[in-house]
């Protein structure tokens, strides 16, 4: 491999990248990827040795930062023992990964089914449901993301969903987000209220019998950090016993600290009956995912064969990771400071902001996971252009702040560890560039 | 975590499996997982010290074996630069690993998109096809197995399709297996002929305007390695060509050495489409597959959006496993020695195996990709039963060799580094092991 500290890494990787990389979403001609050469803990670098302060965590998934010592030393010494092994096997890392991981979960969920991602996490998970009700339907919200697989995929709710519709058994309704109500609601209670009525409507007009899971991201991410409004998972979750109908729990991106919980459901007080994770469980530092399966459907497998798998499922350098990652967040305090910074530094300094720009049509978020829906105009909340969205990413980066842009919205999601400094020097960043004329 | 080297990290492995790991293609309940505690080419242990011969490779994907030096290393030396980033920035080791890939393909293949195993490489070549002819139906045949995700699943035909079917788009046919013959063929170049006769039938038959692509495994292998006959892939190729198929080679477990060449194709001068591996690319040291594509698809998405994507796409520390992987099956002529071990020590000592012993009715195979067939009665070519497979398993098991067994077939399927000596101590034991009083 070319050296990497060499003045030609940067030409050679845009080089290898143009010839031979297939990126996802997007079209290939045009793409001109920002270089990464290395990161550590809130920051990455290029290689001519510029920094930018990331808050976008990736893809919403470097909770720990980048880089954190423990869980590379943790990858490096499993690397020395045995990286991999088939699923079929016992095997240490994994034990250790999955009592890890029940160990957080509510009372009554003890068993964990590992895979690569989030994607196939949901995939098993809608496997378990169906085979655990015996009825095929998964309702899911228009405004979701669940994953790139076939089921996965057409459980997701956005566009991404609509030129991959390749799997039968879904339906999709619309989930609570005040601030653009699709139920004509004035308040956040109002929205609740109304959109709980819409999801059993459509539960009866589906047919309850035929509806195995409702699946849910706890807290809605790449679809604008929807934070559910009061009364409405403790309402889903009545629905679901009402109608013996599965709530599974997507917290592949708000789960693991980046609401200040461990999962964003302990914030409503809810519990489902499957939980999915990925991302902030290892933070990405070897491909991870899976399901934490409650008592009453791992059970129905005791004696039934559990009809899915993958070569990959409980690998033991993932698994490594998972137990390395966790011990660190709990050592570090990590979860606390994701609650400490959302809640003393984050929630009041993007309020000052939203004050300040009436760009901003809404603040909404918890822990270290926020978003700012930009508008053009505050009255009826039109959402700005593409172009100002190019504009502002721009711009954040001339300024060495990397960003997470999600049609229009800034999304404030920077690894649980931020400290109150790297937040205040983000926000000044944040406000320097809203203060631009940008509209 | 628990001193691995502790004599009660058995117990431990055991009772955090028993408690806490929810396993696949099983029944919970009765499972009772061979512990492993670690590996070296191809050997692994248990915690006891007592070490097992591989020839699974475990799910037929360490190519390079247990713990290959050069790779492990390049694993500890990317987790100290970067182990994560988002697929839409541009990385070294992910264009090197590209470029490593692209080098050993056909002239037309340029680009690589990666995911996190074989499943989502096979999703992502169906949805490449489909919208590349803007057609929905994916033929593929029963006795395949493409992966566990929604279209994956459903692609897949043996029985493990049965309880997932939920994704539409999918029909199925008989691919060619002259032993077992759907055909009333009577050789293998009848077999060739008739399998083709049928494709064709079922392409008319759906209505060719309607099929986006012909998914085969080149060589089926868990289905039981099944040897293409003379001129059927060519017919194959033809078949697509005449009716604007694109032709899918899933080469997730025959790629990258398993049949000693790079691709399974090569073996039968064919080129696809689509290309997809996992497993073998980087003998699975961490997880990652992909598809590649050949330059008249992957030019379509040039202006279009590609509808596909995953967090951890091109992942740095599964790339830099590619590179090394690659870099040390090319150094060290590992793919040379499948091919040799194959030709000049495994096909003749089978072939003497099976001379010796009437319970196998058929060996076949190639490099390191070899079936034993084993049947009750040699005339009727009756399978032998479930009960003859576990005691195989166990008399294996007990003379310290780690078999692959699937339905009444034993697999056997070493690491390509194989020596002569390691083939000789697995021919004696299987010899071992049928010369019992079985049936």
């Amino acid at each position: 491999m070319t050296d990497p500290t060499s003045t030609s890494a940067h030409e050679r990787t845009v080089q290898l990248d143009k010839a031979h990389v297939f990126h996802s979403w997007s079209a290939q001609a045009a793409l001109n990827p920002f270089v990464v050469a290395g990161g550590a803990g809130c920051r990455v670098w290029d290689y001519d040795g510029r920094s930018y302060l990331d808050f976008s965590s990736q893809l919403v998934n470097t909770n720990i930062g980048h880089q954190h010592p423990a869980v590379i030393d943790a990858i490096a010494a499993q690397a020395q023992v045995l990286t991999t092994i088939a699923p079929a096997t016992a095997n240490l890392a994994r034990g250790e990964a999955a009592k890890r991981i029940v160990d957080r979960a509510p009372e009554g969920f003890n068993k964990v089914f590992f895979t690569n991602g989030g994607a196939d996490a949901n995939e098993n998970a809608m496997r378990l449901a169906r085979l655990h009700t015996g009825r095929d339907t998964v309702l899911s919200t228009y405004r979701s993301y669940h994953g790139n697989t076939g089921s996965a995929i057409v459980a997701t709710g956005d566009w991404r969903r609509i030129p991959n519709e390749y799997a039968r058994g879904h339906a999709h309704f619309f989930g609570p987000f005040a601030y653009r109500s699709e139920f004509w609601a004035t308040t956040p209670e109002q929205e609740s209220e109304r959109a709980l009525h819409h999801l059993e409507r459509v539960i009866q007009s589906e047919g309850a019998e035929s509806i195995a899971a409702v699946l849910l991201e706890t807290v809605p991410g790449t679809a604008g950090v929807l934070i559910p409004p009061p009364g409405y998972l403790a309402g889903v979750r009545a629905l679901c016993d009402r109608y013996g109908i599965m709530l599974i729990f997507d917290e592949v991106m708000c789960g693991f600290g980046r609401t200040g919980s461990w999962f964003a459901f302990e914030n409503y007080d809810v519990v489902p009956d499957l939980i999915t994770f990925a991302k902030g469980v290892n933070s990405g530092y070897v491909p991870t995912g899976g399901v934490i399966i409650s008592d009453a459907i791992a059970s129905d497998f005791d004696t039934k064969v559990f009809p899915g798998g993958l070569t990959y499922s409980g690998h033991p350098l993932a698994m490594a990771s998972i137990v390395a990652a966790l011990d660190a967040m709990e050592n570090d305090g990590i979860v606390e400071n994701a609650a400490r910074i959302g809640r003393d530094v984050l929630a009041p300094g993007l309020a000052a902001l939203a004050e300040k720009h009436p760009i901003i049509g809404e603040v909404r978020g918890i822990g270290v996971f926020w978003a700012l829906d930009l508008v053009s105009d505050p009255e009826t909340r039109e959402p700005v252009s593409a172009a100002v969205m190019g504009r502002i990413k721009s711009e954040l980066m001339a300024r060495n702040l990397l960003p997470f842009l999600s049609e229009n919205r800034i999304h404030v999601v920077p690894p649980c560890i931020v400290t109150d400094a790297e937040v205040a020097e983000a926000l000044a960043i944040y406000d320097e560039v809203l203060s631009l004329d940008l509209l």
